[in-house]
């Protein structure tokens, strides 16, 4: 199939270039690449040798015409590795390249891929093409660059794999400063943007189109026909920051973010898909700030997200926003979507903070609601009823409703006029997709403004005749067929490939054991037979790994006697560690745990299950820019360390925090002095939505006397904080909490005693970004 | 010339239609009109019948075809006169109005024509043409309406004439709140826009197109081909506050204001002339705020405003600016004008206020400088050299000059790159243009980014060949007859009848004068001829005329003897009143002169020559909403009065103010207790340029004990202040005068004596407007 459509492609290239048999030259170096573009003509062909090309900085300048491009490309697509410091510019007219794979490296600029060499010379009509950048990530996460970096007019990056970007920066960006950039038309089509993880604040968008201060300008972009896998670095997984882009037939694959038009106006969203699961509150749809957008024919199902992640959220605005804060909703339509099994579809003046006037500036305040909007013509069903399937944060009387319907199972709600309730059962096409099982009966379309423009349906089936409401126009439709990965990205490139059965190893040893830690593969377990190892230097963790005592119920200790202030396990980017059944001793002034003091260029993970950690320092110390995805102790015994989770090291107030998730379930800390939990996250950013600390079913006993801020587990700007079903006994601290009432933290069924109490305020005072 | 142009409008009509001899319906009354619309169908053509049409309210609500349209018109242009409370409001598609005249009365709704009925019923395609609007105020300058109201898509507002209004409202605004009125393509062509005098405070822009809350939307509006008479509103003659919108070959002829891109972006500025005149400070050319306006073929001549009003200011713009406020000016380009005899044409930097960032808040501290902005290729000629062509407000390094030229004989100034000195000769090419004698020698354009697409220049002619810098691209050009007042607005009104001689009326008696001012015409003069004029009750001045004693060296004596708080002479709307040589004598709580309380639908204007005042309660007594576009003393006596010139009841901080100019020149102020001058205007808003005081040459003695405030002369939030070559005795006040540094308030050569004080404070605390 997807030969067929690269012959086709081939065929048209031909039939354009009647001269495409120009010079084509072969190159092996960069000094031969360089000179091969200086010389190069329209119709020109560099052949990059295949092999691993390390710190090559290509600056691909050269002039093509339409029919006669200069093309730069693979010897075979996908092996010709680009790596260490290499990167990638082009300038000039009707470039191509083709075939690329960035990979163990990272940019020496601030982008990876980028159209423009300087401002004088800018990339126009060029095309980036079947090209793969994969963890091509700068040595921190604070360190910032893009992978593509989009200037000039009617450029094109198609077919495209990128993933596993970690630090500071979005995936793609487009920049519009200048007339040169601006009504670019750029195309973003048929990409496979494959897993982001969470970045831990702002400035990880997966694509970024202009900024606040360009908000006014046109970029006319269009982002379609991409798969976006698991995109979870930030809130936003597109951040549409100018006018009049266009997003089409995208599909939203499990990300933890949403497609948002957080700047800018006029924006067209239409015939996507945005995918959920069921466990997950992270997973969003469509955010929408500003002006005259349109967002149709598009299929949400199973999303769970609220609030800022909401299915469709319409926020408030500032009223006389500034450019770079809230403009409120105006002119939008919302029309022909179908909502499925999403918990509250529909929340509406999401943002609203009129309650807070008193402790933030006007200027901050989000009292305006959507105005002259209108929700036409789309449905809901809900397999279970929802009691909210309309959210109201604020008031909702600027918003036209006209000819929607809801299946709710009869389940009662506060209804508006315009969305009737309707019995009508839904077939599944595919997996995730459902439709209608026939017209839902007698029900007539909405004839809007402008609604003969919306000629089409999700599936791009026409909507001239027998106008259906909700995304598909269609009583027998085809299967998009979504999930076929094939679609989306590279041909050569296998973005799933079949994982190794992990091997155990067995060690008598501490010889043994620092042997296979070092050696192990991704995914191997280490298996402890002996009951006691000494280490005497911090181990290194960059892989996936498992050590267990091989006895579950015979737990071998681990005795670290390395240097005051080093960690037992070293926690490197990608180290994904899962210790169980263990003891863990220290000197009392080392760690148990520790990340990398710098050049954290991944995140790492840590559980620990079932064991016990006494006499550290530190059990656990993140250091600044350093970050987890989960940390978790889960059923563990925690004694006699001057310090435990200790993760409050982004101390710049500027939105970052050192982990999304932090679990401590069924736990028993002793003696442990201070910073018995200590999770921070600062500045005030609305829109930043972790982490995440559950704390339950754990005791604390006679600890947090050496807490200088009085306060047990201190969880200050952390956005949703669960305590609850523990015990907490003899600890010397005023307060074992001091949750913020605003947001989602929240207390229960907690037994104190002799312990200080839980506060709740409303409010917390907080520097603000903006 | 102007026949031709109709009858070939008339056959191209009758080509376009070939059913137009379809219905024609007389009617002759509200009812008979109401009827005829309701049953007019395409090509229904409704004609009034000539006469006055009192209190009619047009609802044109009907369909028609773009080959069939509907039409109502004048049985012959001119002759069917709108008054009282009537009004005109279109609603459907292809509708034509034309030949009406809107006079004696005023809108009984908030508009005189507007393009909507109701939200549901909007207007499309629809013209009105051929009309005139004079004088149809609302009674009171507080009142809003609009003369012309747009919404909808694709009307028309053609060769009409609008003069005279003096209320609050713009004369013309499109509204482009909602989609059906966005990207509307109204054309606003060939009007003649008579005079509109100063309203002293903000909203009396001749044409607004949006509003800063739908300033992110387009517009695309077309302004072209019209004429700016006279047009001193306010300093906005066109706030364009939306996307795309254009402005071709208008000519802005002696219009105290400018054209402001005041928000929204992306706006083309091509082709306009601007003519000024030698003494006023008030003519402005274009004033920019914002993104990617396009500045080409505009011809600018003998501007003498400055700043805000200058011939081509460049603002600054807020950090993050509120969406009502300033946006930074970027990507703007400025290519192919030419400034002829203009002060300090380029103003650059303009609002910049970072000096003052203690007094004000940050939101409102305009320190962003223009940037990303091309100046290329265009001419400045001065006959006299000039010692600041471009005027710096603060740092200019984000402009780009290229191949600019100035002729500034040998003036010397601060350059820049990219401004060459060069030697060249002007022609008159006819009266106000002025074009070089030959191609500024060999100089060559600069080809800047998308420079192709300004196809043409000032004049119609190609570029395509022999570009040539400034805006005229002819060796040989053909004079573009600019004054020829028959290009603008309808054919049948002539905007400047001949005026009658004035007509002398001498008065020997009370009676012969009371009925002399009753019924004396427009620009009458009345002489007095006795000693001495009894007057009881007011004299109502409602037109232009002069009252002086018949001999001069003889001053004639009028004793007004009517009711506490009335005046002698009472201001009504229109009244302009000069009292040459007289005396007027009070009763001690009477009045000399006051406008109505209320009702001044009109400005009125008050000069006293050679004259003496006294016993009164007040010399002048200016009330709420009243207006003045004149008050001037001169070499008069002011004695024995309670209170002076009180110009202070606008107490609302608006920004409004009670007179465009006070001038007290050689006059005598003695014994005037309290209020001697008492000149207010309230509310921080940058852009009001007025209030103008001008002190000038007077003597001030044992005035101002009763003051409360202790200042004699009171001008707090006036702009332009001038006291000089006064002398001040005995007055027993704390300070004489209390000036605004940062605004243009001065005094020079006053002599003090026992008198106070004239303090001079930088930053006075004002009310924030916004």
């Amino acid at each position: 199939m997807k030969y067929l459509a690269l012959l086709a492609l081939f065929l048209v290239i031909v039939n354009c270039s009647p001269e495409n048999t120009d010079t084509s030259v072969l190159v092996s170096n960069a000094h031969e690449l360089s000179e091969a573009i200086s010389n190069a003509e329209a119709g020109t062909e560099i052949v990059m040798t295949n092999g691993s090309w390390r710190d090559v900085q290509i600056r691909f300048v050269a002039h093509g015409t339409k029919d006669r491009p200069v093309t730069l490309r693979a010897e075979t697509p996908g092996e010709v590795i680009l790596t260490g410091h290499s990167d990638l510019k082009l300038g000039g007219d009707y470039l191509v390249v083709n075939g690329l794979y960035f990979k163990n490296g990272s940019s020496p600029s601030q982008s990876v891929i980028q159209f423009f060499i300087n401002e004088d010379t800018v990339a126009n009509h060029s095309r980036v093409t079947n090209c793969v950048i994969k963890d091509y990530n700068k040595s921190q996460k604070n360190i910032q660059d893009l992978w593509v970096l989009f200037k000039g007019r009617h450029n094109q990056f198609d077919h495209c794999y990128l993933a596993g970007k970690s630090n500071r920066g979005p995936t793609v960006r487009v920049d519009i400063e200048g007339n040169q950039n601006i009504k670019n038309y750029h195309k973003i089509i048929n990409n496979h943007f494959g897993p982001r993880p969470p970045k831990g604040g702002p400035s990880a968008e997966t694509i970024q189109l202009g900024n606040s201060s360009t908000s006014m300008s046109p970029s006319n972009t269009l982002v379609a026909n991409n798969f976006f896998e698991k995109c979870n670095g930030e809130v936003e997984i597109i951040s549409s920051k100018s006018n009049f882009n266009e997003f089409r037939n995208n599909v939203f694959y499990k990300s933890e973010g949403s497609l948002v038009t957080r700047h800018g106006n006029y924006c067209t969203i239409d015939g996507n898909y945005f995918i959920g699961a069921e466990d997950s509150p992270n997973i969003g749809g469509i955010r929408l700030i500003g002006t005259g957008h349109w967002v149709t024919n598009n299929y949400f199902y199973n999303l769970h997200g609220e609030v800022f992640r909401a299915p469709l959220a319409l926020m408030n605005g500032i009223r006389r926003s500034a450019i770079n804060r809230y403009i409120q909703v105006t002119d939008v339509v919302v029309a022909y979507n179908t909502w499925v099994d999403c918990k509250s579809p529909w929340q509406i003046g999401v943002g609203s903070n009129v309650d807070q006037k008193d402790v933030l500036p006007p200027s901050e305040i989000r009292s305006e609601t959507p105005i002259r909007t209108l929700m036409a013509n789309n449905i809901i069903f809900n397999s279970k009823g929802d009691q909210t399937p309309i959210m109201r944060y604020d008031s909702i009387d600027g918003i036209d409703f006209r000819s929607n319907v809801i299946n709710n199972q009869e389940v009662e709600f506060e209804d508006v006029e315009g969305l009737k309730l309707m019995d009508f059962s839904m077939d599944e096409l595919e997996e995730n997709i459902w439709t209608p099982s026939s017209n839902v009966p007698g029900f007539k379309a909405y004839q809007g403004f402008e609604f003969d423009q919306i000629s089409k349906d999700l599936l791009g089936h026409s909507r001239a005749h027998e106008n259906m409401i909700g995304a598909v126009n269609d009583t027998d439709p085809v299967p998009p067929n979504i999930m076929d990965l094939s679609l989306y990205g590279p041909e050569w490139f296998n973005p799933n490939p079949e994982e190794a059965d992990p091997k155990a190893h067995i060690v008598d040893s501490s010889e043994e054991l620092v042997a296979a830690i070092a050696n192990a593969d991704d995914g191997d377990i280490i298996l402890l037979a002996s009951d006691l190892y000494e280490i005497h230097s911090p181990l290194k963790i960059n892989r996936t790994l498992t050590i267990q005592s091989a006895d579950r119920r015979q737990k071998s200790l681990i005795v670290y006697d390395g240097d005051n202030g080093t960690p037992a396990f070293e926690m490197n980017p990608k180290g994904q560690l899962e210790l169980k059944a263990l003891r863990l001793q220290g000197s009392g002034k080392n760690y148990a745990f520790a990340s990398l003091k710098e050049n954290m260029g991944s995140l790492y993970n840590l559980k620990v299950v079932d064991s016990e950690i006494s006499d550290f320092e530190y059990v656990l110390k993140a250091y600044k820019h350093s970050f987890s995805e989960l940390i978790e102790f889960k059923s563990t015994l925690l004694r006699s360390c001057k310090n435990g989770l200790e993760l409050s090291s982004e101390d710049d107030d500027r939105g970052e925090y050192n982990a999304e998730n932090l679990h401590v379930i069924d736990c028993l800390f002793e003696k442990v002095n201070q910073n018995v939990i200590d999770y921070y996250r600062g500045g005030y950013d609305e829109s930043t939505v972790g982490g995440n600390l559950i704390v339950k079913g754990s005791t604390f006993k006679n600890s947090g006397a050496g807490e200088k801020n009085g306060i047990l587990i201190h969880t200050y700007g952390i956005i949703n904080v669960d305590i609850s079903n523990n015990t907490f006994q003899n600890n010397r601290v005023k307060l074992v909490a001091l949750l913020w009432g605003a947001k989602n933290n929240s207390e229960s069924n907690n037994t104190l005693e002799n312990s200080g109490q839980i506060i709740i305020e409303q409010n917390l005072p907080l520097k603000l970004m903006y």
